[in-house]
Protein backbone atom coordinates (compact mmCIF):
# COMPACT_ATOMS: atom_id res chain seq x y z
CA UNK A 1 0.00 0.00 0.00
CA UNK A 2 0.98 3.23 -0.69
CA UNK A 3 1.79 5.74 2.39
CA UNK A 4 1.55 9.43 1.99
CA UNK A 5 4.58 10.72 2.70
CA UNK A 6 7.07 13.75 3.50
CA UNK A 7 10.83 13.57 3.80
CA UNK A 8 13.28 16.59 5.01
CA UNK A 9 16.96 16.47 4.06
CA UNK A 10 19.39 18.32 6.05
CA UNK A 11 22.00 19.45 3.82
CA UNK A 12 25.59 18.79 5.39
CA UNK A 13 28.56 20.54 5.26
CA UNK A 14 27.36 23.76 4.44
CA UNK A 15 30.62 26.46 5.46
CA UNK A 16 30.62 29.29 7.68
CA UNK A 17 29.26 32.07 5.65
CA UNK A 18 31.06 35.13 5.43
CA UNK A 19 29.57 38.76 4.25
CA UNK A 20 29.33 38.68 0.26
CA UNK A 21 29.15 34.53 0.09
CA UNK A 22 26.41 33.68 -2.92
CA UNK A 23 24.22 31.36 -0.35
CA UNK A 24 22.59 29.63 -3.45
CA UNK A 25 26.13 28.53 -4.81
CA UNK A 26 26.93 26.92 -1.01
CA UNK A 27 23.46 24.97 -1.47
CA UNK A 28 24.31 23.95 -5.07
CA UNK A 29 27.31 22.76 -3.79
CA UNK A 30 26.42 21.04 -0.63
CA UNK A 31 23.45 19.49 -3.39
CA UNK A 32 26.40 17.91 -4.96
CA UNK A 33 27.84 16.75 -2.41
CA UNK A 34 25.63 14.75 -0.90
CA UNK A 35 24.13 13.41 -4.21
CA UNK A 36 20.61 14.85 -4.05
CA UNK A 37 18.84 16.18 -6.59
CA UNK A 38 16.54 18.72 -6.64
CA UNK A 39 12.80 17.85 -7.94
CA UNK A 40 9.52 20.26 -8.79
CA UNK A 41 7.97 21.20 -5.93
CA UNK A 42 10.65 20.54 -3.47
CA UNK A 43 11.11 23.10 -0.78
CA UNK A 44 14.60 24.67 0.10
CA UNK A 45 14.12 26.19 4.00
CA UNK A 46 17.02 28.39 5.03
CA UNK A 47 17.64 29.34 8.03
CA UNK A 48 18.51 33.39 8.19
CA UNK A 49 21.51 33.56 9.94
CA UNK A 50 23.55 32.45 6.74
CA UNK A 51 21.23 34.90 4.81
CA UNK A 52 22.06 37.51 6.73
CA UNK A 53 25.78 36.69 7.31
CA UNK A 54 26.18 36.36 3.53
CA UNK A 55 24.56 40.02 3.00
CA UNK A 56 26.38 41.76 5.54
CA UNK A 57 24.09 42.04 8.45
CA UNK A 58 26.34 41.62 11.07
CA UNK A 59 27.38 44.37 13.32
CA UNK A 60 30.16 44.33 15.97
CA UNK A 61 28.84 46.00 18.72
CA UNK A 62 31.87 48.22 19.09
CA UNK A 63 31.27 50.02 16.31
CA UNK A 64 28.19 51.32 17.45
CA UNK A 65 27.20 54.29 19.15
CA UNK A 66 23.80 54.30 21.25
CA UNK A 67 21.42 56.83 20.76
CA UNK A 68 20.05 58.43 23.91
CA UNK A 69 16.68 56.75 23.27
CA UNK A 70 18.94 53.43 22.95
CA UNK A 71 20.38 54.17 26.45
CA UNK A 72 17.10 55.04 27.59
CA UNK A 73 15.69 51.86 26.71
CA UNK A 74 18.39 49.71 27.54
CA UNK A 75 18.12 50.89 31.23
CA UNK A 76 14.90 50.08 31.06
CA UNK A 77 14.94 46.27 30.55
CA UNK A 78 18.69 46.16 32.04
CA UNK A 79 20.16 45.69 28.36
CA UNK A 80 23.91 46.83 26.86
CA UNK A 81 22.90 49.66 25.56
CA UNK A 82 24.49 49.26 22.00
CA UNK A 83 22.38 45.67 21.30
CA UNK A 84 19.03 48.43 22.20
CA UNK A 85 20.27 50.22 19.58
CA UNK A 86 20.60 48.25 16.77
CA UNK A 87 17.55 46.88 18.01
CA UNK A 88 15.87 50.26 17.32
CA UNK A 89 17.14 50.69 13.74
CA UNK A 90 15.82 47.37 13.08
CA UNK A 91 12.34 48.30 13.91
CA UNK A 92 9.00 50.34 13.83
CA UNK A 93 8.46 50.46 17.70
CA UNK A 94 8.34 48.47 20.64
CA UNK A 95 5.45 46.34 21.16
CA UNK A 96 5.62 44.95 24.80
CA UNK A 97 9.28 45.38 26.79
CA UNK A 98 10.17 44.52 30.69
CA UNK A 99 13.32 43.41 32.74
CA UNK A 100 15.35 41.61 29.89
CA UNK A 101 12.71 41.57 27.57
CA UNK A 102 11.90 43.27 24.42
CA UNK A 103 9.23 42.36 21.91
CA UNK A 104 9.68 45.14 18.91
CA UNK A 105 7.70 45.42 15.52
CA UNK A 106 10.68 44.85 12.80
CA UNK A 107 10.70 47.39 10.08
CA UNK A 108 9.46 44.17 7.63
CA UNK A 109 6.21 44.29 10.44
CA UNK A 110 6.87 41.09 12.38
CA UNK A 111 6.37 40.67 16.16
CA UNK A 112 9.29 39.27 17.95
CA UNK A 113 11.30 39.74 20.74
CA UNK A 114 14.54 42.16 20.18
CA UNK A 115 13.45 42.44 16.56
CA UNK A 116 15.16 39.45 15.50
CA UNK A 117 18.70 40.28 16.44
CA UNK A 118 20.57 37.40 17.63
CA UNK A 119 23.55 38.45 19.52
CA UNK A 120 26.97 36.41 19.68
CA UNK A 121 28.80 35.98 23.03
CA UNK A 122 32.24 35.00 21.59
CA UNK A 123 34.74 36.96 22.93
CA UNK A 124 37.56 37.34 19.73
CA UNK A 125 39.05 40.00 17.73
CA UNK A 126 35.80 40.54 16.49
CA UNK A 127 34.16 41.43 19.86
CA UNK A 128 30.84 40.72 20.30
CA UNK A 129 28.77 41.06 17.30
CA UNK A 130 25.19 41.56 16.55
CA UNK A 131 23.03 39.61 13.61
CA UNK A 132 20.30 41.56 12.55
CA UNK A 133 17.30 40.18 9.86
CA UNK A 134 17.96 40.47 6.18
CA UNK A 135 16.71 43.70 4.89
CA UNK A 136 14.16 42.14 2.54
CA UNK A 137 14.02 38.30 3.28
CA UNK A 138 11.22 37.71 0.76
CA UNK A 139 13.70 39.37 -2.30
CA UNK A 140 16.76 37.53 -0.46
CA UNK A 141 14.23 33.95 -0.87
CA UNK A 142 13.44 35.05 -4.47
CA UNK A 143 17.16 35.52 -5.40
CA UNK A 144 18.11 31.96 -4.04
CA UNK A 145 14.70 30.47 -5.79
CA UNK A 146 15.89 32.56 -9.38
CA UNK A 147 19.62 31.11 -9.16
CA UNK A 148 18.37 27.27 -8.06
CA UNK A 149 15.72 27.41 -10.55
CA UNK A 150 18.76 28.84 -13.50
CA UNK A 151 21.48 25.80 -12.56
CA UNK A 152 18.89 22.93 -11.50
CA UNK A 153 15.64 23.65 -13.76
CA UNK A 154 13.56 22.54 -10.57
CA UNK A 155 10.51 25.10 -9.72
CA UNK A 156 11.20 24.78 -5.76
CA UNK A 157 9.67 27.06 -3.15
CA UNK A 158 12.15 28.67 -0.61
CA UNK A 159 11.45 29.71 2.87
CA UNK A 160 13.64 32.33 4.78
CA UNK A 161 13.34 31.27 8.61
CA UNK A 162 13.14 32.72 12.18
CA UNK A 163 12.89 31.28 15.85
CA UNK A 164 10.15 33.20 17.14
CA UNK A 165 8.52 32.78 20.61
CA UNK A 166 4.83 33.08 21.25
CA UNK A 167 2.42 35.12 23.33
CA UNK A 168 1.21 32.15 24.88
CA UNK A 169 3.47 28.92 24.52
CA UNK A 170 6.91 28.45 26.00
CA UNK A 171 9.51 27.58 23.56
CA UNK A 172 10.32 29.01 19.93
CA UNK A 173 9.12 27.46 16.71
CA UNK A 174 11.42 28.04 13.73
CA UNK A 175 8.93 30.59 11.29
CA UNK A 176 9.18 31.79 7.77
CA UNK A 177 10.00 35.63 7.33
CA UNK A 178 10.95 35.23 3.84
CA UNK A 179 8.91 33.14 0.61
CA UNK A 180 9.63 32.61 -2.91
CA UNK A 181 7.46 30.29 -5.25
CA UNK A 182 5.24 29.90 -3.00
CA UNK A 183 2.27 31.55 -0.95
CA UNK A 184 2.44 31.57 2.68
CA UNK A 185 -1.21 30.78 3.49
CA UNK A 186 -3.33 27.92 2.25
CA UNK A 187 -6.76 28.58 1.66
CA UNK A 188 -9.07 26.13 2.08
CA UNK A 189 -12.53 27.54 1.68
CA UNK A 190 -15.13 25.56 0.38
CA UNK A 191 -13.41 22.30 1.59
CA UNK A 192 -14.85 19.90 3.43
CA UNK A 193 -12.69 18.16 6.63
CA UNK A 194 -12.53 14.37 7.26
CA UNK A 195 -15.75 13.96 8.85
CA UNK A 196 -17.44 16.13 5.92
CA UNK A 197 -18.31 19.12 7.82
CA UNK A 198 -17.23 22.38 5.86
CA UNK A 199 -14.31 23.74 7.14
CA UNK A 200 -13.90 25.94 9.90
CA UNK A 201 -10.43 26.47 9.91
CA UNK A 202 -10.11 28.08 6.14
CA UNK A 203 -6.47 29.47 5.95
CA UNK A 204 -3.76 27.58 7.17
CA UNK A 205 0.05 28.58 7.48
CA UNK A 206 1.13 26.73 5.11
CA UNK A 207 4.92 28.53 5.20
CA UNK A 208 5.10 28.52 9.11
CA UNK A 209 4.51 24.57 9.34
CA UNK A 210 6.99 24.30 6.59
CA UNK A 211 9.52 26.47 8.82
CA UNK A 212 8.56 24.55 11.69
CA UNK A 213 9.12 21.01 9.99
CA UNK A 214 12.45 22.21 9.12
CA UNK A 215 13.38 23.41 12.57
CA UNK A 216 13.41 19.46 13.77
CA UNK A 217 16.38 19.22 10.88
CA UNK A 218 18.19 22.74 11.73
CA UNK A 219 18.70 22.28 15.34
CA UNK A 220 20.09 25.61 17.02
CA UNK A 221 23.07 23.55 18.09
CA UNK A 222 26.66 23.25 16.84
CA UNK A 223 25.98 20.20 14.63
CA UNK A 224 23.19 22.41 13.03
CA UNK A 225 22.51 22.12 9.40
CA UNK A 226 21.12 25.62 8.16
CA UNK A 227 19.21 24.21 4.97
CA UNK A 228 16.37 21.54 4.63
CA UNK A 229 15.11 20.32 1.86
CA UNK A 230 11.43 18.95 1.99
CA UNK A 231 9.85 16.51 -0.82
CA UNK A 232 6.40 15.33 -1.05
CA UNK A 233 4.79 17.98 0.86
CA UNK A 234 1.81 19.83 -0.54
CA UNK A 235 1.73 24.03 -1.03
CA UNK A 236 0.14 26.48 -2.61
CA UNK A 237 2.88 27.57 -5.79
CA UNK A 238 2.11 31.35 -6.54
CA UNK A 239 4.62 34.61 -6.44
CA UNK A 240 3.82 35.26 -2.39
CA UNK A 241 4.94 37.04 0.02
CA UNK A 242 6.08 35.73 3.89
CA UNK A 243 5.01 39.45 4.94
CA UNK A 244 0.92 38.34 3.62
CA UNK A 245 1.35 36.42 6.99
CA UNK A 246 0.89 39.31 8.98
CA UNK A 247 -1.88 39.96 10.98
CA UNK A 248 -2.87 43.80 10.24
CA UNK A 249 -3.03 45.98 13.15
CA UNK A 250 -6.93 46.79 12.64
CA UNK A 251 -7.35 42.88 13.49
CA UNK A 252 -5.01 42.40 16.10
CA UNK A 253 -6.34 41.70 19.73
CA UNK A 254 -2.90 41.38 21.18
CA UNK A 255 -1.10 44.82 20.43
CA UNK B 1 27.38 10.52 1.75
CA UNK B 2 24.91 9.70 4.58
CA UNK B 3 22.02 12.74 5.20
CA UNK B 4 20.19 14.00 7.91
CA UNK B 5 16.64 12.40 7.15
CA UNK B 6 13.21 12.86 8.92
CA UNK B 7 10.38 11.06 7.46
CA UNK B 8 6.47 12.07 7.86
CA UNK B 9 4.30 8.77 6.86
CA UNK B 10 0.39 9.39 7.09
CA UNK B 11 -1.77 6.49 7.89
CA UNK B 12 -4.11 5.85 5.36
CA UNK B 13 -7.75 4.61 6.18
CA UNK B 14 -8.45 5.35 9.73
CA UNK B 15 -11.91 4.91 9.83
CA UNK B 16 -14.69 7.45 10.96
CA UNK B 17 -14.23 7.52 14.76
CA UNK B 18 -17.16 7.17 17.06
CA UNK B 19 -17.41 7.50 20.46
CA UNK B 20 -16.02 4.83 22.47
CA UNK B 21 -13.71 3.73 20.11
CA UNK B 22 -10.19 2.77 20.61
CA UNK B 23 -7.83 5.04 18.55
CA UNK B 24 -4.90 2.93 19.55
CA UNK B 25 -6.47 0.12 18.09
CA UNK B 26 -7.46 1.79 14.82
CA UNK B 27 -4.27 3.10 14.68
CA UNK B 28 -2.64 -0.34 15.36
CA UNK B 29 -4.91 -1.70 12.00
CA UNK B 30 -3.98 1.35 10.24
CA UNK B 31 -0.52 0.43 10.37
CA UNK B 32 -0.67 -2.80 9.91
CA UNK B 33 -3.01 -2.18 6.57
CA UNK B 34 0.26 0.02 5.68
CA UNK B 35 2.72 -2.64 6.50
CA UNK B 36 4.15 0.40 8.53
CA UNK B 37 6.19 -0.54 11.59
CA UNK B 38 6.57 1.47 15.05
CA UNK B 39 9.83 1.85 15.90
CA UNK B 40 11.87 3.15 19.30
CA UNK B 41 11.87 7.04 18.83
CA UNK B 42 8.73 7.48 16.17
CA UNK B 43 6.30 9.99 17.41
CA UNK B 44 2.85 9.31 16.58
CA UNK B 45 0.94 12.78 16.32
CA UNK B 46 -2.86 12.46 16.10
CA UNK B 47 -5.02 15.15 15.83
CA UNK B 48 -7.62 15.68 18.53
CA UNK B 49 -10.38 15.31 16.16
CA UNK B 50 -10.60 11.70 16.82
CA UNK B 51 -9.55 11.86 20.03
CA UNK B 52 -12.25 13.42 21.16
CA UNK B 53 -14.78 11.77 19.07
CA UNK B 54 -13.77 9.04 20.41
CA UNK B 55 -14.06 10.50 24.22
CA UNK B 56 -17.43 11.41 23.27
CA UNK B 57 -16.21 15.25 23.27
CA UNK B 58 -19.33 15.50 20.39
CA UNK B 59 -22.84 17.95 21.69
CA UNK B 60 -25.68 18.12 19.79
CA UNK B 61 -26.45 21.51 19.60
CA UNK B 62 -30.10 20.74 20.07
CA UNK B 63 -29.50 19.36 23.37
CA UNK B 64 -28.21 22.58 25.25
CA UNK B 65 -29.47 25.22 26.95
CA UNK B 66 -27.08 27.95 26.94
CA UNK B 67 -26.94 30.13 30.20
CA UNK B 68 -28.12 33.54 30.55
CA UNK B 69 -23.82 34.32 30.43
CA UNK B 70 -23.85 32.76 27.39
CA UNK B 71 -26.90 34.57 25.65
CA UNK B 72 -25.58 37.36 26.63
CA UNK B 73 -22.21 36.80 25.13
CA UNK B 74 -23.28 35.19 22.20
CA UNK B 75 -25.26 38.81 21.63
CA UNK B 76 -22.27 40.70 22.07
CA UNK B 77 -20.14 38.61 19.61
CA UNK B 78 -22.79 37.43 17.21
CA UNK B 79 -22.64 33.83 18.08
CA UNK B 80 -24.79 31.24 18.53
CA UNK B 81 -26.05 31.15 22.45
CA UNK B 82 -25.84 27.33 22.27
CA UNK B 83 -22.41 26.98 21.33
CA UNK B 84 -21.21 29.80 23.10
CA UNK B 85 -22.29 27.95 25.74
CA UNK B 86 -20.34 24.93 24.91
CA UNK B 87 -17.32 26.66 24.48
CA UNK B 88 -18.18 28.53 28.09
CA UNK B 89 -18.39 24.97 29.79
CA UNK B 90 -15.06 24.17 28.41
CA UNK B 91 -12.69 27.62 29.48
CA UNK B 92 -11.62 29.18 32.51
CA UNK B 93 -12.64 32.79 30.39
CA UNK B 94 -12.85 35.14 27.62
CA UNK B 95 -9.37 36.63 26.65
CA UNK B 96 -10.42 38.54 24.46
CA UNK B 97 -13.48 39.16 22.50
CA UNK B 98 -15.19 40.72 19.55
CA UNK B 99 -17.79 40.33 16.70
CA UNK B 100 -17.21 36.54 15.63
CA UNK B 101 -14.34 35.97 17.58
CA UNK B 102 -13.71 34.69 20.96
CA UNK B 103 -10.32 34.34 22.29
CA UNK B 104 -10.82 31.77 25.12
CA UNK B 105 -8.71 30.27 27.95
CA UNK B 106 -9.33 26.70 28.14
CA UNK B 107 -9.96 24.35 31.40
CA UNK B 108 -6.43 23.23 30.43
CA UNK B 109 -5.10 26.54 29.90
CA UNK B 110 -4.56 26.54 26.42
CA UNK B 111 -5.51 29.88 24.65
CA UNK B 112 -7.11 30.10 21.70
CA UNK B 113 -10.31 30.64 19.32
CA UNK B 114 -13.44 28.66 20.65
CA UNK B 115 -11.62 27.09 23.34
CA UNK B 116 -10.91 24.97 20.49
CA UNK B 117 -14.40 23.96 19.95
CA UNK B 118 -15.19 22.68 16.39
CA UNK B 119 -18.81 23.21 15.10
CA UNK B 120 -19.84 21.29 11.96
CA UNK B 121 -22.21 22.64 9.76
CA UNK B 122 -23.94 19.36 8.82
CA UNK B 123 -27.68 19.15 8.67
CA UNK B 124 -28.84 15.54 9.16
CA UNK B 125 -30.30 13.60 11.40
CA UNK B 126 -27.74 14.77 14.06
CA UNK B 127 -28.41 18.36 13.91
CA UNK B 128 -25.19 20.66 14.35
CA UNK B 129 -22.38 19.08 16.51
CA UNK B 130 -19.64 20.69 18.35
CA UNK B 131 -16.63 19.16 19.30
CA UNK B 132 -15.18 19.55 22.01
CA UNK B 133 -10.87 19.25 22.74
CA UNK B 134 -10.58 16.01 24.90
CA UNK B 135 -10.89 16.35 28.87
CA UNK B 136 -7.31 16.00 29.29
CA UNK B 137 -5.00 15.51 26.21
CA UNK B 138 -2.15 14.75 28.65
CA UNK B 139 -3.94 11.51 29.60
CA UNK B 140 -5.32 10.42 26.64
CA UNK B 141 -1.72 10.46 24.57
CA UNK B 142 -0.40 8.83 27.59
CA UNK B 143 -3.20 5.85 27.42
CA UNK B 144 -2.78 5.54 23.48
CA UNK B 145 0.75 5.35 24.08
CA UNK B 146 0.62 2.44 26.73
CA UNK B 147 -1.18 0.57 24.16
CA UNK B 148 0.82 0.94 21.38
CA UNK B 149 3.91 0.28 23.34
CA UNK B 150 2.40 -2.60 24.97
CA UNK B 151 1.34 -3.93 21.66
CA UNK B 152 4.47 -3.44 19.64
CA UNK B 153 7.08 -2.86 21.79
CA UNK B 154 7.99 0.31 20.20
CA UNK B 155 9.27 2.96 22.91
CA UNK B 156 6.84 5.96 20.92
CA UNK B 157 6.16 9.29 22.20
CA UNK B 158 2.62 10.30 21.12
CA UNK B 159 1.00 13.73 20.90
CA UNK B 160 -2.30 15.45 20.49
CA UNK B 161 -2.65 17.83 18.07
CA UNK B 162 -4.85 20.86 17.62
CA UNK B 163 -4.98 23.70 14.94
CA UNK B 164 -4.28 27.04 16.70
CA UNK B 165 -4.36 30.57 15.54
CA UNK B 166 -1.81 33.13 16.63
CA UNK B 167 -1.74 36.38 17.97
CA UNK B 168 0.01 38.46 15.08
CA UNK B 169 0.09 35.76 12.32
CA UNK B 170 -2.70 34.38 10.00
CA UNK B 171 -3.59 31.13 9.27
CA UNK B 172 -3.41 28.63 11.57
CA UNK B 173 -0.63 26.01 12.68
CA UNK B 174 -0.91 22.63 14.28
CA UNK B 175 0.55 22.45 17.83
CA UNK B 176 0.47 19.90 20.38
CA UNK B 177 -2.34 19.82 23.08
CA UNK B 178 -0.66 16.58 24.76
CA UNK B 179 2.34 14.44 24.77
CA UNK B 180 3.39 11.03 26.54
CA UNK B 181 6.77 9.67 25.81
CA UNK B 182 8.65 12.62 25.28
CA UNK B 183 9.03 16.42 27.34
CA UNK B 184 7.46 19.20 24.92
CA UNK B 185 10.63 21.68 25.13
CA UNK B 186 14.19 21.13 24.29
CA UNK B 187 16.39 22.74 26.28
CA UNK B 188 19.46 23.63 24.44
CA UNK B 189 21.19 25.95 27.44
CA UNK B 190 24.78 26.03 26.96
CA UNK B 191 25.07 24.68 23.45
CA UNK B 192 26.60 26.62 21.06
CA UNK B 193 25.06 27.58 17.68
CA UNK B 194 26.38 26.41 14.43
CA UNK B 195 28.32 29.33 13.99
CA UNK B 196 30.51 28.75 17.75
CA UNK B 197 28.46 31.13 19.87
CA UNK B 198 26.66 30.06 22.95
CA UNK B 199 23.04 29.95 21.94
CA UNK B 200 20.77 32.85 22.73
CA UNK B 201 17.57 30.71 22.17
CA UNK B 202 17.82 27.96 25.10
CA UNK B 203 14.41 26.57 24.69
CA UNK B 204 12.53 24.91 21.81
CA UNK B 205 9.38 23.66 21.70
CA UNK B 206 9.99 20.69 20.12
CA UNK B 207 6.21 19.14 20.63
CA UNK B 208 4.86 22.40 18.57
CA UNK B 209 7.62 22.04 15.46
CA UNK B 210 6.35 18.04 15.49
CA UNK B 211 3.35 18.61 15.55
CA UNK B 212 3.54 21.76 13.01
CA UNK B 213 5.33 18.92 10.65
CA UNK B 214 2.45 16.52 11.04
CA UNK B 215 -0.11 19.15 10.23
CA UNK B 216 1.59 19.16 6.73
CA UNK B 217 0.18 15.62 5.94
CA UNK B 218 -2.85 16.22 8.37
CA UNK B 219 -4.65 18.66 6.11
CA UNK B 220 -7.61 19.76 6.85
CA UNK B 221 -9.82 18.72 3.98
CA UNK B 222 -11.73 15.61 3.03
CA UNK B 223 -8.72 13.60 2.16
CA UNK B 224 -7.19 14.24 5.35
CA UNK B 225 -5.20 11.96 7.64
CA UNK B 226 -5.73 11.94 11.08
CA UNK B 227 -2.68 10.35 12.52
CA UNK B 228 0.99 10.76 11.04
CA UNK B 229 4.44 8.99 12.11
CA UNK B 230 7.19 11.38 12.38
CA UNK B 231 10.43 9.25 12.08
CA UNK B 232 14.60 10.75 12.31
CA UNK B 233 13.25 13.10 14.69
CA UNK B 234 15.56 14.10 17.63
CA UNK B 235 13.24 15.40 20.83
CA UNK B 236 13.64 14.64 24.38
CA UNK B 237 12.22 11.49 26.25
CA UNK B 238 10.67 11.76 29.35
CA UNK B 239 7.42 11.79 31.23
CA UNK B 240 6.54 15.62 30.06
CA UNK B 241 2.96 17.50 29.53
CA UNK B 242 2.13 19.36 27.00
CA UNK B 243 0.42 21.83 29.54
CA UNK B 244 3.94 22.81 30.31
CA UNK B 245 4.17 24.73 27.44
CA UNK B 246 1.48 27.25 29.12
CA UNK B 247 3.75 30.63 29.77
CA UNK B 248 2.90 31.23 33.07
CA UNK B 249 0.14 34.07 34.03
CA UNK B 250 2.67 36.38 35.58
CA UNK B 251 5.27 35.85 32.46
CA UNK B 252 2.53 36.56 30.05
CA UNK B 253 2.40 40.47 28.01
CA UNK B 254 0.25 39.97 26.02
CA UNK B 255 -3.10 38.95 28.40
Amino acid sequence: MSIPQITLYGLPDIPRVRAGDDVAQLILEALKRAELTLLDGDVVVITHKIVSKAEGCAVRLTDVEPSPQAIALAAETNKDPRLVEVILRSSRGVVRQREGTLIMETRHGWVCANAGVDRSNVSGPEGEIALTLPEDPDASARRIREKLLAATGADVAVIISDTHGRAWRLGTVNVAIGVAGMLPIADLRGQTDMFGYTLRVTTVARADELAAAAGLVIGQAAEGLPVVVIRGAAYPRGDGRATEMQRPVEKDLFR
